[in-house]
């Protein structure tokens, strides 16, 4: 398949959400897209998120984010939420894209559940890792970009921005533990997972992530790199 | 855990919903309310259904059946939200429930993934049983009734009760697979299962099952079988 999933991670605050939006732009501004487009590579890039990627996914994220519901959500319950929503996501939306030469920038996926389920609420990881096997029918991103953030500077800037959802109001110890979870995943799949620093000003941090994606489409479809804009 | 899983199973139609309604009310009626629980051995009887035993799976339940979402429910989505609602309700309802003593009657349980997404939709056999033993936490039903009625007397039935639901909706073959996945369920775990004729009318059915409850409220809780009215 010559579509590419490209995964931005990171604790709350990370920047994840503006990064992916100036990554599209980057995409066009930069001559990336009308290359790609002319050699007949790609056919477009397209944005997308979990939960909350699909129709479903939108009504799931709601379940699981706006403590809509009368009673505790239980961890196993949660877990199977995020599962239904993913495979929701991979088969009818991700998989399709992908069989139509399309770059997606997805806004968290499968390292997201181990690091806040696992890491954060302690949920076995095997059984993590079955339930996205699962959701997934295998299906693993190209690219993960993980913006590093502690988790105390992400959950400053996630203030700044007004109302927390039920994740985000979590105790500080809780989103040390994910921040864990993402470092040891990034440690564990350096193939797979590359480290961004997302400390310094959004300018900067966009371009580490440009470097790594012109590299990427370099590599993925062997045509020469070209100069980006600034 | 003197609290027990009793399951009613079977095709749309078969009468399930009623039988349990039933059942409720016999055991007052019946002398067996007051006898265990002047024994200390059950607390209270009550009823719940899957999907749709918690708030949680009220919503889930709106999703699977109501249509109301905007593209295709894939079907790995569909096994995942009904292993949502069943993690919730195990865990935030009948396990403490059980430890209260409560004898519980639900209107479905994990046979009824196996019979509809197993046999009736043709998902990996495997896998649902993974998904059942991950979604109950291994809680096993004490005894399940199951409402042996062929297909097209239950589609029958449920037609003239007015507007169908999605899975109602589904063509025949589709229930006969259903009806097929109960049957070599009844055969493979006769421990387990009931077979109970739901063929003839409502109170000869009633009457097969409290022939069974009460025979089973005798093993259970090591008591003199009384004498039932009628």
């Amino acid at each position: 398949m010559r579509g590419k999933l490209i995964v931005f991670e990171g604790v709350e605050g990370c920047g994840k959400t503006t990064q992916l939006k100036r990554s599209q732009q980057w995409f066009i501004d930069s001559g990336w897209q009308s290359l790609l487009q002319a050699k007949g590579y790609v056919s477009q890039l397209i944005t997308t998120r979990e939960p909350g990627g699909t129709d479903l996914g939108v009504k799931v994220r709601q379940l699981l984010l706006e403590q809509s519901i009368a009673e505790a959500m239980q961890s196993r319950a949660e877990l199977l939420l995020y599962a239904a929503d993913r495979a929701q996501h991979v088969d009818g939306y991700l998989t399709p894209q992908l069989h139509q030469s399309t770059l997606i920038l997805c806004d968290r996926y499968t390292d997201s559940t181990i690091a806040y389920q696992g890491y954060g609420r302690g949920i076995d990881l095997k059984l993590i890792s079955q339930l996205n096997d699962i959701a997934t029918g295998g299906l693993e991103s190209d690219l993960t970009l993980w913006l590093d953030l502690d988790a105390e500077t992400g959950l400053a800037r996630t203030r700044q921005r007004g109302t927390l959802d039920r994740i985000e109001q979590a105790d500080v110890s809780f989103h040390h533990r994910v921040q864990q979870g993402f470092t040891e995943l990034a440690q564990r799949y350096p193939q797979r997972i590359t480290h961004i620093d997302a400390s310094p000003p959004e300018t900067e941090v966009a371009e580490q992530i440009q470097a790594v994606l012109s590299q990427k489409f370099s590599e993925w479809y062997g045509v020469e790199r070209i100069k980006d804009k600034g």
